[in-house]
């Protein structure tokens, strides 16, 4: 039986404040609980299904509890989840150094969180695991970006800091998507190094132009504007990888 | 002066089933309505604020109100509308013939109205103007697919249908993304034929797998189970405008 004190508790970690105040957040849904079980997180609690926990083969080091799909359905903020939702302890937000010869994404106050989601999964998949943000990029931790990662959140490590000060102490190659850029599709991106990535209205902002050694542009064959930040972020990863085959 | 009545009706218009009576739906923000009324969209309703209709520079074929951006913002689902909103005509869903030597998009139930609005923003930047979709795909016409197309709505033509019918008519090739499909980097597209996105939990659905010509995958280098559909529609037209040039 789930007390009023818990619901209180999972509740309050919707929103930013709480879940800085208490050092902890949510992850909803059984494949996103299963990858946090998987990971380095601390995990200080899973609900669960009997159903969930019958097929969870691994042992858990937090408080257990078996709770209906009702139960877990009341609390979720999204219809779907139904068998699983589990509570781990923030990482600390510590300096990212990205591995040699590998390559981060620098986030340049990308606000949307379903953006910010999608592009931790797509990063996961490239290979990408070191994001840099900057301190007005949507919050890692919030339930919509945890959801939208599908579970990428568990493998990929993200890093707030003021972009300028961190871009000036960096003497590898800083990709940046403009309209005016060299074709991506004839870009060598060479060993390492940051792929910026512009906020989803204005792009890259003005500041920060100055650290952007190679400007890079996505080709366009029809009339659309601009595409949107996380499908850029793709077609940027695709291409880095196929120039380093 | 924005009627009661007015007011009602488009706060209907978020309805699929409103849209449907009506034959009308809704188009908001400036630039939005513009594109609106650059396309071949029959418009019958212009509501803006007076500094919308000074920067106008085009004449309108339609019943114009100025409004406050009080008004405009307590008629609007998002908080970003300030200036413009519109009313227009649904298109007639007429069977599409993709145009010799080009490509079409294809989707197999593709239910967020975000993933589909991205899709077509997507498609309308790679120079795509036509998706054929299955009847559970997300509405066109629902305000978030709008919104997502980010004016790209007025460019790309959609045509519902069932695409087992649709598919088993064609001779053109169609290409799928699987997990097991050669390597999206080495696959010469052709001239033309179809992209088939599958449904963002489960791929592209077995009754339609017997007609995929090509099974594609994109190479992964990381550990994410799958992308988003709207992140692989881009990577995909983005290795197809390549293997073009």
């Amino acid at each position: 039986m789930l007390s009023k004190a818990k619901i209180k508790f999972i509740k309050s970690l919707q929103v930013k404040k709480y879940r800085k105040q208490e050092q902890c957040f949510v992850v909803q849904g059984a494949k996103s609980v299963q990858e946090l079980l998987a990971s380095d997180f601390e995990v200080t609690l899973v609900l669960g299904t009997a159903d969930f926990f019958r097929q969870l083969n691994r042992p858990v080091q937090a408080e257990t509890l078996e709770v209906t799909e009702k139960e877990l359905t009341d609390l979720s903020e999204f219809q779907t989840n139904d068998s699983a939702l589990a509570v781990a302890r923030l990482k600390p937000n510590d300096p990212t150094q990205i591995p040699p010869n590998t390559f981060g994404i620098v986030l340049d106050d990308i606000r949307d969180p379903g953006n910010l989601g999608t592009i931790i999964r797509t990063a996961d998949w490239f290979g990408i695991t070191h994001i840099i943000a900057s301190e007005e990029t949507a919050d890692f931790y919030n339930p919509k970006v945890i959801s939208a990662t599908m579970g990428s959140f568990a493998r990929v490590e993200i890093y707030y800091t003021n972009l300028q000060h961190y871009l000036s102490k960096t003497s590898l190659p800083v990709f940046g998507a403009y309209l005016d850029g060299k074709d991506v599709h004839k870009t060598d991106f060479g060993s390492g190094g940051f792929i910026l990535i512009g906020n989803e209205s204005r792009g890259i902002s003005d500041a920060l132009e100055q650290f952007v050694t190679n400007k890079i542009t996505i080709p366009r064959y029809g009339q659309a504007e601009s595409l949107n930040a996380a499908i850029a972020t793709a077609v940027i990863c695709d291409n880095l990888v196929r120039s380093k085959k």
